[in-house]
């Protein structure tokens, strides 16, 4: 009955890799806890970037600072 | 003070359909618990079917399987 | 596949409401979305007066507002 | 390594709005508690508001009390 | 910046098992989606029997019916 | 209405600082959103170090590890 929460970003996870997770988070619990598959939810969470902070400031300004760094080097 | 998160998959629950598992949700920890329904959160979250899974794969999936068996019954 | 979460402050919720709880909550979204109940989480999480707040103090704090209110009443 | 969660209705959070609150939450945890603000994760949820349920009702109808109030007055 | 919630009943999971978990999941979207792991959350919580519900009943009622139907064997 | 989660690990957090976390989301938002504060919630999770991971590792190792550093240094 274990139940996964994933948050990520909302930065363009395709549907094969959100298949991916689903089965690699439920092969992890079945494989540590020899948990029943057929019971194990898998929930995924989109965030926009303005929605998810690090470090006191949005993963859209740092995403900005990012690219501006890659473009001066 | 209750604060009561439902999950489901986003498959077109309706607003009505909303507005009584709000009610109903708020109903339980009153007669349950003798709380008081104007400090009563209920929230519900709708997910999207790519990202919730189950036995491993995506509810996507999962429906699709699901429509094939019965066209072939 | 619904996942419904109910959050309440840590006092003395008993086995019996806990079990009334999961009953209550799995049969509304039975009766509300059709839902299957085999394929329904109900998590029930309490939490400590002093981790709870509401109205920006902790519920401590209020109990015992309301306990020494009712004393003088 | 707080994680923050931040859930409120979804009724026009500005994006000066949410730099506030991820600049705010983690500065609070970093004053009260002297957790590193590299590690501390803050995230938005908007609920919209029919999902968001106060004492047995969604926030569409209580929004929609609350202006025939405002207009009857 | 992913955070991975995994909640699961609280069954005796070892302190070698969680960090099998933590690991687990870590690798899991470092491989998937690329994350950074030094910025990557994973949070397990522990869930009572009494307050875990599958079916409309509590694990602690479903792991004594399994037990019995064990020993019946 | 918002409802407001801090998670962090159990390391020995006051009564004291739990109130200032409390009073601090409260008026944050408050402050931000001209929220009520009667209906606001604030909730803290405190999770074992064995619980939570960062970059792959629990808490509880990467608090021994800095411990030795310093004892080190």
């Amino acid at each position: 009955m274990p139940y996964i929460n994933i948050q990520v970003t909302r930065e363009g996870v395709t549907r094969e890799q959100k298949a991916e997770l689903i089965k690699g988070a439920t092969d992890l619990v079945v494989r540590v806890l020899k948990k029943d598959p057929a019971a194990t939810f898998v929930v995924i969470d989109e965030i926009d970037t303005d929605n998810w902070g690090l470090a006191g400031e949005s993963t859209t300004v740092l995403r900005a600072r990012q690219a501006a760094e890659v473009q001066r080097s």
